[in-house]
């Protein structure tokens, strides 16, 4: 059974998972590859339904049954969950070794049937039907009172830590706020406190202003290569309305957001050929929602070397590509 | 020319260093592979002392010259430095967009002449002198008062960033606090201000009359795994003495740590075989050596696995094996 538990001496939140210890712990492969099932092997293809789990939600024509073929995106249980709604949240057992139980929720999007698809290459409106199953299950996950916050990670390649080619995304439900997000709450409320800005929507400003990194922009969403990009061409995509909790965000405004979103994908697709890379949603915690500090955003991270020491635990990244260099390669892309 | 510039929104520090681009930005080889130099290829082995550079610092039999076989241990700049002492600290330019120069200093220390030695198989004599080095180094950085926070590194394998074989660490000097290490040293503020106690004196109090975390222990130095092991088999190794900066050990805690770290070591190698690893020293700031809540140190996080989305930014770290079970198997290893 999985326990969350925090460091004693940072603050940190780790998942104790030892179901999802998979085979024997093995120094032989480092490197977890991604299998290449496609087809009648793939879990996640139409026609494996029972194989992927009962679904929790999902986009269908009228008249399509649940946990039938014919759907055009599932959400489903996480097989081997981090953490999951039915277990108790327990309360802390020592002021110095604190855990929590493993109560949370894990699920998977199954982002389309076509097991070779990707976000550069779908239609926009798949790519609007993914942010949508996100805000759905944010929205619906939110009636359990004891969650607190929402990751939402997608992992493409093996070296982001994919285990699986077909299109997926993962939610992942916390009965607490962990200190990555907690951290860029409380920096963006401390700018709030000195300037009366959101730092997010300054930043847009600026880097609009600015001109130099910016990979796209309109009226509804801005696309920069961050001012401390810690890899090269990590990308950022922010609604320019702010708005504290993505699941507030309207049809429409996802719309937009899907399109940008897609745009990006196919620069980086345009100048990186298929990179693995991880996505991450940044969305405010509970009772956040109507933050006049933070902002969501998603964040684009090209995984196209290991993680070095320095990076993991030193807190310090080496980027070899300047955020300048990267979004100019990323803008002169044709679409 | 490299830049330490600063996250507008969460602090995190970056260092964009473009001479550090080694070939083309390239998806198609996501892990970068240690290419196997030994013997007449490897630019760290004895008899290449001119290509690996000239040291700063060395441990050589009376009579031995600089810069020329003999050696046992050198300290040589990085040839890549991420940062360089050279340059200047040049003030925040913007209070969003900050900007530091790329002052600071990167050094390798090129552990010994031995191609295919470990810290496993060394003898505890030169894995002493690599903790020797390390604090001698930091002792003369010191001098330069710009100087703020240092940061030793050990990657062993391709799966931990490492592009050489050859046993080596880095020393990375920076003008400023990283964040990780910043928000360490104020939560173990935090807890002195609660209660009076080192974080770390009472977790080894605690963990050595818990025991099932621990791996060994004596009077002079606890080695466990940690409660809230973000990885399998991680494993911290603390001197009982409290202590906030390395560089004030005295020569004879530091062999009794050379000990530890060895026999440790030896245990990883006889559970894992072989593993990929990162090594760090976390040692108090310039101003924090008197720190009473603050102790240094070493923490190595076995690379077993590359890091996933969850990992990476989302704060949640997910590891299969107890530390109770990694203990465990680690404590059973015959020396």
């Amino acid at each position: 059974m999985s326990e969350l538990r925090r460091d004693p001496v940072t603050g940190r939140l780790v998942v104790i998972a030892p179901e999802r210890l998979t085979g024997t712990v093995s120094a032989a492969a480092p490197d977890r590859h991604v299998t290449a099932r496609d087809g009648d092997m793939c879990p996640f293809c139409e026609g494996h339904e029972a194989v992927a789990g009962r679904e929790i939600l999902a986009w269908r024509p009228y008249g399509s049954h649940a946990n039938t073929p014919g759907w055009e995106l599932r959400v489903i249980p996480n097989r081997n969950p981090v953490l999951r709604v039915e277990l108790d949240l327990i309360s802390p057992s020592s002021a110095l070794f604190q855990t929590f139980g493993g109560l949370g929720a894990h699920e998977v999007i199954i982002e389309t049937p076509q097991h070779n698809a990707t976000l550069a290459s779908m239609p926009v409106d798949d790519v609007w039907k993914i942010l949508w199953a996100w805000r759905e299950r944010i929205r619906d996950l939110k009636r359990d009172l004891r969650l607190k916050s929402f990751i939402i990670v997608k992992n493409v390649g093996g070296a982001a830590g994919a285990r699986l080619d077909h299109p997926h995304s993962q939610l992942v439900a916390l009965p607490l706020v962990p200190q990555h997000l907690e951290e860029e709450i409380a920096e963006a409320a401390h700018y709030y406190a000195k300037s009366e800005h959101c730092v997010f929507c300054h930043v847009a400003e600026e880097e609009i202003a600015a001109e130099r990194r910016i990979i796209a922009a309109d009226a509804d969403c801005v696309v920069f290569a961050p001012f401390a990009s810690r890899v090269p061409f990590e990308t950022w995509v922010l609604p320019r309305v702010h708005r504290a909790a993505f699941d507030a965000s309207s049809d429409d405004e996802l719309r937009s957001i899907a399109r940008h979103l897609r745009e990006t994908m196919q620069r980086l697709h345009g100048t990186l050929v298929s990179p693995p890379f991880t996505l991450l949603l940044h969305t405010a915690s509970v009772g956040q929602e109507a933050s006049e500090s933070f902002h969501w955003h998603l964040e684009i991270i090209p995984r196209l070397a290991p993680v070095s020491g320095l990076e993991w635990d030193g807190g310090l990244h080496v980027n070899p590509v300047a955020p300048e260099t990267a979004a100019e390669a990323l803008r002169k892309v044709s679409l």
